[in-house]
């Protein structure tokens, strides 16, 4: 068994391990599960505690399908273990000691903690050392929101292992601790991020608005502009507007607690147009005060410009709004879209993309009579490397499609 | 000599006319100027009176010099003209009829009619036609502030036609109705445009804040992104702004009366550093308001956030703030520089756009020690079409060149 073995703990092996892996020796305590990309469409931008990670406005977001980007986590502990955490993420083995990382897994020990010193009888969990696999099933740092599912998978995986009660909320008050949007992830539908007033930030936390079952038409088509990373980091890009935007007080003053009130009671009527005029507005102003920092941050690029336009032109030419853009800290567009106006949206975009990767079947059936203008078209097809479609989706599930064998190896594939 | 002479009165002939033209009949009356290009460093947008171009803000600008950019503009007037005014631009036949264009008209028509009141032994020219023919040494509308040029030139033009008295900032006050940017370009040098409060906009003029030999070392490189029309007219443009942006009114209330303040000081002590910040700050506020208008008006591209970067870069890398870039409404460049520095500034960009057109000798000679990012440079090389290097320079200028014959003919060339 041993030449079966590395000498890491890592096995690259598919086979079922347990037929014939060394079951002797301490127990290997496991728990996986998944957690969602959430996208927002009011959007979270400042720090009010940058270490805290309390931000200066709330923000609101949709929780997308893990049936196309998701992040899967195993948390196991055992005593066989070396003493040191370890996380291997995507393959690699990654950096664990970040205080952000730290923050979250010393707060998850402390609740574990609690639970032995009232009950005896558990095991001693928070005394084992942790080893954390998790993989991405969509490119990490493309401004597809990977810490967000990340740090959500890392905290409820962890939570899980340690059988902890604490309801999402306030999972989600350590989550943010680890990336600020992570704590929306823990929910699915449509999330905000209550941004509080406590300096302790025990009261910036997660809440449903609505589960995705209230308005599960939502539907999301993804056009990635750029698989590179980010060229300013959002940590601290969002720092630099705070420090240096004269415009950036106005948006947290007025602009945002007017969007987060439209928004919330557009989507308690499943109110597309309202939905969207807020989500393209507030995309703008995010982008409008990234470049109002100085020195100025641009994350959407020509691409990204001409993505709005095809959106403009879809909405004018079908006579009522039918999708909206939204843009995170990078070039990539967000169109969200109703179910019904797929045909519209999807197959506008797919009429001139149709070369392009990650299409799904039913994109190629829809059919659109929008014909998206040429200059417009001709950006896109250059500029957008994949698509993805997707939707509204749940929060994060528990899987047995662990990552680390009963006997604590981590899975590598 | 009949045949020699167009039916339009419009002659191509480059020989002296005066030798064989037909000189009888009524006189010609008959006033050139130049007027210069005026780029901002705090922006004019926003008009709190669309029709009378009363802004919503006070702004500042550098004229550059017209041995590069300029207006030519003859005004004459005589009575063997047919009745109804005339507007020959780039030798084509312009519309006159325009409410701006005839409010400009209009008001000096007025003064002049005041003064041949005053004295009846003055010519009755107010009641005569007016024929004006322009030309631009550079492209219209391609953001280079052709229409700032424009009716400068014609304002001054007619008034030295009517040989008025008034001064330039009371000039100002006829000009800016025809163009708002047009108020500063009645000057040399540094020019406020004090927005004033008064509802008749009496109060809302160009005032020289420093002459150009006060800083006569202020350089520009102007990086010709697009040659093309703009795709949102800035009349249009600004006032959607002001409609629907959530974020402007604090541009007009604190940023903008903030940077007027800042750069006016920085000028009167020659200070680069600080003009240079307030210029690339003011710049960017104005876009970003654009990219928070809704729907967005972008008037930036990829070729002009390239310029940013190299312009960050060039600072970065000569130690100290050697350069500003400041964007009006289109992708151009201009990027103010001190004549010291020349050989950083336009040295750098000479070595990654020496084959683009429009270099003056002297660039030849600069060299550079900065080496550009090699992605920036791929794209400014891409994307500029031809540069442009002048500097501070003079107001409008009387001049001998006219562009209707001594017997009224236009000279079209």
């Amino acid at each position: 068994m041993a030449t079966e073995r590395s000498r890491c703990g890592v096995t690259n092996t598919k086979a079922p391990a347990s037929m014939y892996m060394d079951l002797s020796g301490p127990p290997v305590y496991r728990a996986t599960t998944t957690a969602p990309v959430n996208i927002a469409v009011v959007k979270y931008w400042g720090k009010r505690d940058p270490k805290l990670n309390l931000a200066t406005n709330p923000s609101l977001s949709v929780t997308l399908s893990q049936d196309d980007l998701r992040t899967l986590t195993t948390a196991s502990c055992s005593a066989k273990y070396p003493k040191e955490d370890t996380l291997t993420l995507n393959g690699q083995p990654s950096d664990i000691s970040g205080a952000r990382t730290q923050a979250c897994i010393r707060e998850l020990r402390a609740l574990r903690e609690g639970l032995e010193k009232a009950d005896p009888s558990l095991p001693k969990l928070a005394e084992l050392p942790l080893r954390i696999v998790t993989e991405n099933n969509f490119p990490t740092a493309a401004g597809l929101a990977s810490s967000a599912a990340g740090f959500a998978a890392l905290v409820r995986a962890i939570a899980d292992l340690y059988k902890l009660p604490n309801d999402p909320t306030e999972l989600s008050i350590i989550a943010r601790q680890g990336s600020g949007s992570a704590c929306r992830s823990l929910f699915g539908g449509y999330v905000a991020w209550r941004d509080g007033t406590q300096e302790d930030g025990l009261d910036s936390k997660a809440v449903e608005v609505a589960p995705a079952s209230h308005w599960p038409q939502m539907r999301a088509l993804i056009l990635v502009a750029s698989a590179a990373k980010k060229g300013v980091s959002s940590t601290s890009g969002m720092q630099q507007t705070v420090a240096t935007s004269g415009l950036f007080k106005q948006r947290v003053a007025e602009v945002v607690p007017k969007h987060m009130a439209t928004i919330e009671e557009a989507i308690a009527k499943r109110d597309f147009a309202t939905f969207a005029e807020v989500t393209m507005r507030d995309s703008n102003s995010f982008h409008a005060t990234c470049a109002d920092t100085y020195p100025p941050i641009f994350y959407m690029n020509d691409t990204s410009r001409a993505a709005v336009r095809a959106v403009e032109q879809i909405n004018e030419k079908a006579g009522k709004t039918v999708a909206a853009y939204t843009f995170d800290a990078g070039p990539n567009a967000v169109i969200y879209f109703l179910e019904e106006d797929a045909a519209a949206v999807v197959g506008s975009f797919y009429s001139i993309l149709s070369a392009t990767e990650g299409w799904k079947d039913e994109a190629k059936s829809l059919s659109s009579d929008i014909a998206l203008d040429e200059t417009i078209a001709q950006i896109l097809k250059a500029g957008v490397s994949r698509v993805i479609q997707t939707g509204v989706g749940e929060g994060p599930v528990k899987s047995n499609e662990h990552l680390v064998e009963i006997n604590g190896e981590a899975i590598i594939r």
